[in-house]
This record gives C-alpha cells, sequence and structure tokens, in this order.
C-alpha cells in the first residue's frame, strides 16, 4: 500500500509569497499555502511535507529523497518550469504520482513561459487557482492513491 | 448577487467519450460525467447546466446565452481548444469566470495540442485529473463566486 | 448587367457588438451597422442584404447563395478571418468582388490576428474605421459595379 | 463481418464541384462524383452512402453515425483538411479503414494546403486523380475489407 | 480646435505611377491621385498638402513637418511600409491620426509584403481600393476630425 | 499516340522489401510487387518496365532513358523523395504523366518524410495502400493516357 | 596620438526628443542632451561634435566624415539600428571606437528593437540610462583613447 | 533600337574601397573600378554613367532618371542588397536588364548577407569576381543588348 | 531614503577572471574589479556588497536578501544571463533599481548568448566596458538613488 | 607554375540542355556550350575538360581527379548545389579555385533553390547570364591563374 | 551465433584522408585507418572489411549486403551524415549493430553538420576522437557481440 | 608533464542509475561505473576522481577545481548538457582535455536532448555505449595525454 505522506515542493522565489508581484500572485504567503495544505490533507487521509528551495540541486535532491517513503508529489515549479530538464528527469525517475501547480495562469503571461518541461512528465496540471490549486492538487491525488476518505 | 448555475460546455467527440481511445480518455462517459457534476455542484451551492455539441458556432452560441443567466462556465473544449479564435473571443466577450478542463494532459500529447486558444482567455486550466478536472473546476467556480458552501 | 445587391455578411460574436469589449470595438450593436449600411447604400444605387451567423458552414451557405443573385459580398469574417480556409475557398469560387472588413486594426493585435486567409481572395481590405470600414467598403462595391450613382 | 456500406463523405465546397475554378478541380460535378461512386461500388460488393457539408459539426457528426453501421469511410475533406483537430479526432474514434481523397496535387499549392491533419488519421491517400480517385480509394476499401470480388 | 489640413505622403516609386506595372498599379498617375485628393477634400472640408519621395529621412521630415500645422497624415508608405521602423517611430511620434493606404492589396503580393511597420501606429488600413483608397482615407479622416461636412 | 509502356521505378532500399521492417512495409517482395504490376497492366493496355536502384544518378539516368520511348512513368522514390531535387528536376523535364506511389502513408512516419519533392512534379500521389498502390497508380496512368480498355 | 575629437551622432526622430513619448524618453531635449555631452566632455579631455539626421544616408556620410579626424564615435542610431546594414557597415569601415547609446532599454520593448546591427560592430554598448547613457559612453570613449585625464 | 549608355550604380560605403577591410574588398578604389568599366566599355560599344552614393532615396532617383536614356543597369547594391525593398522595386519599375555585381562572395559572409531583394529582380547576379565582375556584367549586358561588338 | 549599499553581484566563472580566455575578459581578475567598485563607489556615496558565486540558486538568495537593505544591484549575471528565468524572477520581485553589466559585448559573440533574460527586467544594461562597466553601472546607480555626489 | 587545364564540370539533368524547360534554361544544348567554352579558353591561354554527370558521386569523383593535374574547376551543379554536403566538402578539399555558375538566376526560382552548398566553397558565383555564364567563369578562372593573355 | 566479421565503411571524400584540411581531419591518410583497424579488431576476436565509396548508392548497396555475413557496422559517413535518408533507411533495415564514427566533432563545426540521419538508427555514436574513434568503435562492437576477448 | 588525474564527473540524475528506467540506462550502478572507470584507468597509467552532484554550482566548482592538479576531465552532464551555458563556460576556462559521455544515444531520444552545449567545448563526444563510454572516454584520455601505456 502506497505511503499517504505527500511531498508538496515549491520552486524559486515562491519563499517572496505574498510580497512579490500581488497582482499576479496574490497577497497570502507560503505559510498560509501550507497551512491550507495541512488543513486539506488531513480529511483526505493525506500527511504533508511542505518543502521550498531556490536551488534547482536541492529541489532535484528533494525529489529523489521522495522515492523512498512519499507517496507522490505536487510540485509548483515556478522559474524552474520552463529550464530545468534536470529536474524534470527527476520526477521522471521517481516512480509515482506528480501534480503540477501554478498560481497564475502561465498561458496567459510571457512567451517563454508557455512551455513547462514538467508537464511532460506531471499526470495532471493545475493552473491559475492561486493557492487554491494546491488543494484541487491533494485531491486529484488523495484520488489516485485512494485514500479512504478521497 | 451573480447566478449560481454553471454552464457546463463540452466540445467535439466528448459525446463518445467511453468509447473513443480509453487508454486516453477512460471508460466513463459523458453522461457519467455529468452526474459527476450534478452530485458536485449541489454540496457546493451550484446548479450545472451540461451541455455539448460537434458544432463550433453552436458552442458559440452556447456562450453567448449564458452571459444573460449564468454566474460560470467551466468548458472542456476538445479539438476547437487549438483552433478556434471565434470561441476564444465569444468566452472573452462574456464577462464571466472561466475555468477550462482537459481530461488528458494535453501538453504530453502531439505537438499541435499544445497551444489553447481557450486558455488565453480561461481564468484557470486543469489537465489531466481525467473526470474529476470537472469536480475540481466547479470548486474553483464556487470559490469564485464565493458560494455560501465555497 | 451585375446584380446591385450586395450581401454584407458578418462573422462570429458580431452579435454581441456594442456590448462586447466596448473600449476595442466601439458602443454601437450590430442593428447600428445594419442601419448605416442601407443609409449607404441608397444612394450609392445598391441593395443591402444584412447577415450575421457564429457557424463558419452557415457563412460559407451564405457565400454560395449570394452567386445566384448578389453583385458582390463585403465580409467582416471576424474570429474566421485567421483560422477558416474552407470559407477562403467560399469566396474564391463565387466570382463576385468582394470586400473584407475589420473594426479594429487588427495588426496591433495579437500576433495570430495578422494573417487573414480573406485576405488572400478578397479585392480589397478595409480595418480599423470602425462602423465606417462597411460605409467605406460599399462606396468601393459601388466603384467595381459601376454603379450609376457611384 | 464488416458492413459493405462505405460513407462517402464531402466537406467544404464541393457542392460547387463542376462550376469552381474548373482548371483546379474539373467540369465534372458533385452529381457526376456521386454516380462513379455508385458504378464503381456496385462491382466491388460495396454500397455508398454519399453526403457533403459545409459545416464542420456536421461532418463530425456523421462520421460519428457512420461508426454504427458503416465499414469504412472515404472523405475528402477538402479546406477542413487543414485546419480540423476536431475532424481528425472523430475520424481517429471511429474505428473504420478512412481513405483520403483530394482531387487535386494538394502538394503543388500554396504552402498551407501542404499539411493535412486528416493524413495522420487515414490509412492511405489519394491526392490529384480528379474524380477517378474516388474510384480508387473505393478499390483501396474493398481490398481491405475483403469484400468477395475485390 | 485640430487644423483641418491634410497631409497626404507617398513612398518610394509612387512618382512612376502609371507608367509601372499597371497590371498591379493601374493606369492613373500621381497627378492624377492628387487631383482626386483635392477634389475629395474639399467638399470633406479639408485640405490636402500632397506629397512625394524616395528617401526614407525626407518621409520622416514631413511627418515631423506635419505636427506644427497639419490635422491628420494619410500615407502611402509603399516600400519603406516593409523596413523602416524610423519612419513608424516618427508616426507615432507625431499625435495625428493616421490612415494608410496602399493600391494593391498586399496580403496578395510576395511574403515580405505582407507585414507593415506602418499598420503598428496607423488608425487605420484601407488596402487594395487603387487611387479610391485615398478618397476613402480622406473620408476616415473627416469622421475622426469631426469636420462638419464630415 | 503516347506509348503504353510505363516505367515503373523504384527507389533505394525496396529490393530488401518483404524483409525489412515488415511491419511497416509489409512481407510481399519486389518480385510480388513487379508481378502485380504486370498483372495488372496487361487488361489496362499498358506494358510495365519494372526497375530498382539504390543510385540516385542510376535514377536519374532512367528518368532520362524514359522520355525516348515510354508513356508515362510511376516511381516509389523512397528515402530520396525527401532529398532529391535532381530526381524531381529529371520528372520535371521528361513530359509524361508521373505518378508516385508509396507503400506507407508517409504522413504519419518521422517529420522529415512529410515533404516530398518529388510530389511537386508528380500529378498524382498515392500513399498508404501497400503494393495496391502500384495498382491504383497503374490505372491513373491508363485514364490518362486513354488506354482502350481504361 | 589620436584625435580626442569624438562624433557623437544622433539618428532619426531623436531631434523630437523631449515631445516624444516622454514615458518612454524622458522630457530633456537633444539640446539638452548636446549641453551635458559638452559638460561631460571637457573634464574627460575631449571634444564633442553633436549632430542628429533623420536620413540613412546622411549619418553614413557623417561616419566617413570621422575617419578623417575624429577619435571615437558615440552613436544613438534609434531606428536604423535595427534595419541598417549599411550603417553598420560604415561604421565597420572606419577603424575608430565606436560606443552606442540608447536612452531605453530596448530588450524591454517590441521583438523587433531586440536586434541592433550596430551592436555587431560597436564596441560597448549602453542602453536604459536616459540622457546619462551618453555621459558614461564619453568616459568609456577617454578610457578608450587614453586621455590625460580619463 | 536600345541605348548603349549603362548606368553603373554603387551603393552605400563603396566610396570607401580601398581603404576599407581590404582582405575583404581588395585594394583598389572606386576610381580604379570607374576606369575598369570605362576601359572595358569601349569595345563593347557601351558607354558608362558611373555613380555613387550612400544614400537610398539618391540610389532610387537615379534608377528612376536612368529609364529616360540608358539601356542596362549593373548595380552593387551593397548595404541595401539586403534591406531595401524599395530600391527593388525601382529596379522592377524600370524596364531595363539589370545585373548585379558584388564584390565579395556573400555566401560565405554573415547570414543576413545571404539574402538579396535586388536578385529577385535582377537578371543576372554575379558576386565574388573583385573588381573584374564589373567587367563581367558589362559583357553581359552588352550580350543582352546586342551592342554589334558583343 | 533609499539605502545606499549596492549590492554587486557576480555570476558563474566570474571568479575565475583573468585566467579565463583573456582575449575576451581581459587579465585583470575578480579581486580587481570589486577594488574598483569600491574606488568608484566612496566619491558616489555609495558602498559596495561585492559577491560572486557559481550557484543560481545562491544568486537568487542574495537578490532575496537584498530587499532588506540594499538600495540598488548591480548583476554581471554571465552564463545565467541567458537561460535563468528564476534569476530573472527574482530581480523582478525585488523593487530595487537594477543595472546589468556584461564584460564583453554579448552581441558579438555566439547567436545564444544574444537573449538575456536579466534583460528583461533590468533599469540599464551595459556590455562591452570591461571593467569599466562596473564603475559606469555605479554611476547609473547612484543618479537613480540621487545621492548627494551624484 | 599552375595548370591552364580547366576542369568545367555538369551536374544532373544538364545533358538534357535545350530540350528541358526551354523557357527557363534557353535552347541551346550542352554541346553547345561545350563548344562555346574551348572557344572562350583558347585566347585566354586555358583548355578545358568537360563534363557531365547525373550521379553525385561521379561528380565527386570528378573533383577528386581535378586535385593532380588541373588549374581550376567551373562547376554548375544544378540540383545537386541545393543538397549536396559530399560535393561540397570535394571542392573544398581540393586547393583549386572553384567558379559556380548556374545558368538561370536561382534566386528568382522556388525557396529551396535559393542555398547553395556549393556557395560556400566557391571563391565566386555567376547567375542568370545563361551559357555566356561559362565565359565568363573562365575569364574569372584566367584573371586567378595569371594566364598571359588573361 | 552471429559473424564477427564488421564492415568498417567510409563514406565521401575519406579517400582524400591525410591531404585534405588536415587541421581538421589530421594527417594519416586512409590507409593508417585501416591498419589501426586490422589491428585493433584481431585481439577482439574480430575481423575487418574495409571499404569506402564516394556514391551514396554504392554505400547503400554495401550495407545491404553485409546483412548476409558480417556481424556488424562500423560507419563514417561524412558528408553523406547530413543529407542521406536512403542510407539511415539502410541501415535501419539491416539488422545489425551500428556504431557511426567522426574524425572531427561535428557539433562544433558548420551548423548544418549538426543533424546526422545516421545517429537516429546507429546503436552508438564516437566523434572527435581521430582515427582512434574507429578503435574505439570496434571495441563497442566486440562488446555488443561478446566476442570472447572482448 | 601533464597531470595523469582524470575527473570524472557525472551531472544530475546518475545517483539514481540502475534504478531509473532501466530500459533506457541499464541496471548497473554508479558504483559499478566507477568502479569499471578504476579499473580502466589503471592499465592505461591515469587515476580517476570520481564525483556526481545534482547541483549546477557544484559542478561548476569542480570544473574549477580541476584546474589546479588534473589532467583531463571526463563529464556525463546529463540533464544539464542541454541547459547549462554556465557548465559549458567553466568547461572552456579549463584548458583541460575535456571527453563528453552520454550513456543513451541522445540523438534518438527527444528534441530537446538534440543539442548539448558542452558539446561546443568537448573535443570528443561518445554516446549509446553504455557504461562502456566511460572506459573508451579514459582510453581517448590517455591517447591526449600520452601516458605510457596509453
Amino acid at each position: 500500500m502506497p505511503s499517504t505522506t505527500v511531498l508538496v515542493l515549491n520552486g524559486p522565489n515562491l519563499n517572496l509569497l505574498g510580497t512579490r508581484e500581488p497582482s499576479i500572485y496574490g497577497s497570502g504567503t507560503l505559510a498560509d499555502v501550507e497551512r491550507l495544505c495541512h488543513d486539506t490533507a488531513g480529511p483526505l487521509g493525506l500527511t504533508v511535507d511542505f518543502r521550498q528551495s531556490n536551488s534547482e540541486g536541492a529541489l532535484i535532491d528533494a525529489v529523489h529523497e521522495a522515492r523512498a517513503d512519499m507517496g507522490a508529489i505536487v510540485i509548483n515549479p515556478a522559474g524552474y518550469s520552463h529550464t530545468s530538464i534536470a529536474l524534470m528527469d527527476a520526477l521522471a525517475a521517481c516512480d509515482l504520482p506528480v501534480v503540477e501547480v501554478h498560481l497564475s495562469n502561465i498561458h496567459q503571461r510571457e512567451e517563454f513561459r508557455h512551455l513547462s518541461y514538467v508537464s511532460k512528465v506531471a499526470g495532471a496540471v493545475i493552473a491559475g487557482c492561486g493557492p487554491q490549486g494546491y488543494a484541487l492538487a491533494l485531491q486529484r491525488v488523495a484520488a489516485l492513491l485512494g485514500t479512504p476518505t478521497a
């Protein structure tokens, strides 16, 4: 039976959430998002391991570690979405369900944000739902893992 | 106060759901999806008007009509996602929240399915969650409309 | 002697004129445009048959019918300008003068609106003159048909 | 045993055949083509259901209906060849042999006519044989269905 | 109240009009076009200052001068349409209404004539109406300036 | 009266037919194809001169020779379809009807097989019919040459 | 020992500085910029020859003349940056240090302003510093020429 | 009988010949080239009118003037080869034989020098022969004009 | 009043300065550059915090920290200029003036060095001035911050 | 002292000269061209070795052989111009002067004829002079070899 | 058990090895390379059949023959790497291990040498090791064939 | 005399070797590869320093350190091959022989894996030989360093 712990992984600059370009990203902080994730996960029978890093290598390391004892990954790869083949490879190498989240609708932003390498390996992509996107992603994970309350 | 009726609009070939390429689209039928939408909408304080058409013009007409008495649109534009500027214009012209749903993760399919004109005007995009994507989209709508139970 | 009836054909979403994005399209309605066409046509010795449809197939049908008893076509193909090779073929197949009209200057909008297939077969193109563009187009038609008062 | 009825489906503007640009399409009419199809089909043990529409949605509907009781589809998608992913999806969704026909050799015409989405799902493509292309297509169908006289 | 004098500016090679490729440009001369402009302008309450130059710099100078005492610019930029960012910048820098005119329908000519930098700053574009295009452009100017007889 | 001998010319690697990637090309050999051609040609009043070479120059030489005493060319240019401007020029230089045949539907294979230079000069193209494509091509030739039994 | 006179050359539309799109270019005039250049040059041991032209040919002529008795060129090629290979060639042909200046950061403007031909031959490029960019460019020149007070 | 005077027209920066990048352009001056042209023309029965300008407009003017009393044009458009549609149009508008000359082989230089608009209207192109190219071009002109000694 | 401390941030491989490809980057070391920055900053009323890292994540962290107590950022992003959307986002998220510096003129190097993501958010860009570029950048910062001695 | 024998090498389909598309290539035969070459070469102090092949490999072999005892190569690579990197490599490997000749102006033909790989290694290119191009090429060779009568 | 004879096949111009551009290809001759192959093969339990041709067709023929009695192919396709789909198809059709060798690192040469069609079907690619690349390729072959001394 | 220690550097995700997509990368682990490298290096007179990191910055640091006391670098840059200009610059800055290794043949994988920035600076590239590629790379290094037993 798969683990019910979900790695929720946040990429570069998301530590600034709430202070950076609020017209695009909203005024909630990353701590608010983490709280939302914990609140959502519980009733779904999931536990959340919530992390953020500005380092591509550290994000890859985190994905590798998740292989051992996590059941799924929810990832907001932020700026690395569009440039990191290495992160994409890491996600492909872990045999876990992956759900990709973007706070904004990246298809309405600059051309270079339209391609996400992560989307090539993620099972699902949720964009433009703001912080609620994390909650929706956890629901998707619950459905995939078949948790009792999913 | 905005209407709590949501137009759930399905594009070409979705009437074949469950019989067409089940490895991509699953084995549930469109009737199953409609039932899921009704079941999800109720507790969220929403009502669903569920439609499907293979005709681009009919889909545009449906969007126009929604302006009068609907509160939001959930749309799976299927094959027209990638070719219909007219449908995009119709959605932009209605001042309603729009959530775009794709059953499969279109970014993992043929190159010509990677661009969705609808994504340029939809507030949110949910792809690769199968029928559950409709339920997640309705939750997003409920949050945007601020329904009592959202 | 050619017919002096002109088909003035309007493409998708133009039925919303006056209510949709007035900063781009102005606040006059399609009925206003129709009245302007009739008012302009009379003194030029022309009669106007004014139609609108959101359906690509219906627009093609209308073009086909025009071959029998119309003298020219003024067309605002709207969103189908950029995607409909079938509509372009229909216009090419009718041996009538064709004048293309766009309310806005499409060259100042999104990249994907810069190419118009209809421009490849229309004799003339008038863009960015708002509703007046229809009146100018009818003058062009009158000159081409050589109506007495042209 | 598969049905021996073949849907012969004709796309936009083909109703004008014989009157439209005869230097490209010849002077025979669509009725002539229909007669040729019936004459060819009989000796091959096939029956032909011959249709034409200018509407993308209607063509898709016709393909869907063919799934129930036809054995194969011969399609001349005309202008929709190059723009309709929805029609391509419909053909892919019906598990029938599909043979694509073009009266002219589309590779010698404008650049935008070189790509046919339908070719991505059709088993065979026959271009540049004029009306005879329909007869050759029916022979191909007969071979695929293994009709007694094929 | 804005000036009612309109600069009608003609770009390179237009001095050859009537002698150059008449199958494309017609047999009227530039003097004929100038006469048409004066004849059209009078009843509209406009005065025309008609000029031509083969020099990009001279055209830019003319646009600069127009800022002082003209009310609008009608420009046929000819070959510089497609290559002159400097001319585009000059037009953008003068805060006057600009209407772009092309004798032929540039969208039916070579690929490199499809892009006009001037179209990016002109309010309106009229192409393919031959010399009549100048008259239509002056009508558009009159409407924009609100001249008494417009 | 034109010759009724048809050069059936086969390009590189077709000598391996039946042994090479049978899932794409089928299990019949080139000798089988030759027999099919002779069997088809007779009743159509045609004679077949059937050749194969792996050398671009030898194929060009064969086309040149055909000018003297053949009535038409059926060619499967295989790998040279996509790279040989010289072969295309040779076919254009012979004033004979040319029908291009591909065993597989090249539009469903790698991107670099989608362009055929030969298609720019062939009157007709038949792809995806397997060996039957040669028989269909001979029928087309018979129609073009107007053989008694065509 | 090289000349200490610097040609400061300004391209098209810069004569309008201070009146044209002040949100992009600021409100100082070209006379202000000239004064700044003289004020900066003196303490650096440099003399400035300050010119502007809207004519590509005149700018090329000015570059040619500089070869005789100038020590360096500071150039703001404005709209010709992106289109003039001839101006680029002129600068390459003079064996003088060249520093390119742009008032705005051209990389944040329209796509067609991102490429500067002049950058291919200029030793240095300074963009987005407003009029101060000229002063910085003169410092760079002083360093390159090794003036006593550099 | 056509005029035997040939306009030999030289574009921007060619006045620097012999001093500019001699490794590319050689050490002869433009006066040397002019002398070579006169020396070559005489025995061929031709007279040469030799000019140079850095101004696109002046080059266009010169082409226009040639229409009256010249028999052919030999042009080295230098940097304007690649950017001037206006110059190309001027050459197309004069109904004279045009031979294009480049001192260097432009196909071995930067990518942006590979396209010459002038080549689209010149009858012949001679590149990489250094100054001798002018002499060869005059021979071509003599052959085209059929001068007695050609 | 803004802080007068400036973060001078150096990207990957700049620690090798003076030893790496001196023909491109010169023979001064990064310590020399740092000394130049301190020497320049003092008289301008600025203090410099000078750092270098080969890690994209560490550079992003440094930018984040600067938000708290620095007044501006001077950045030489080196190899990350062309690939790091994450670094660009970090700079955009800090509401500080940003001046981008490149030792060499990147527009004269390989094609893939022509695009800098950092240029899309930096106020100014200075390239090709060698180490002096840092001094010029600090002057620009002083002007933006309005330090007393600027 | 270099050999004065010149290899004049002709590529595919040139054996058909005079019979193939005379509107493009003229009505002279390859034997006529050979005669012209011999007639031209003599007075220039050159001897001509004139060959033609339709085979890419044979052309490469001929180039290799020329290294031993020829002084220069004049080549009309015809259809292989645009596709043969191997032929380009062979020419680059022989340290002989190479002059490329095309009968027609390839820049006015199809897009795929605009690029010539041979032009990347030929010293000079002469196009659009018909058979006279060979004579001009031999003059260029004579100048390069410094033959007594050149 | 597979054959232990290896076809070592060399493409166009490799017969010139040692005399052609030694700065790129070194000064060893093809005979030296052949000797190295024999010397390497023996201890590995392999026999080498070493061939070279300038003809694409001959190379394809050689590949076809190898199918009968060889165990593997080592190929240096030289200039045909980038243009020969036919050669690629021949290699794909032989069910033998293929190792591709390039003397130089093709990724550091002209853009058009970066794509190798042969790489799409070769199991391994070794570039930039000079003649030693052949020896390394034979080691790879030995490992794949499992020769006793591999 | 150069150092005989070789840095063998492994990029992101290679720590997962043997567990990640074994159909592509094989079932050996990175420890197996390290052992193979040591076993190969000894007899060649080389010592191996074997490292892996998921961090781009750490890989760059390792390359920098190698400059001090290593003789060569063998690098498998994995996912950073295609995106890291910074890593490419680091390798270029170290004046050591570089051999690039890829376990799989990257030219047969996704389009975005076909370009390797590292290949632009590596002397040699070995792809598709699996772990044996490391051994072959070490042999190449031994040859370049001229170790006694090479």
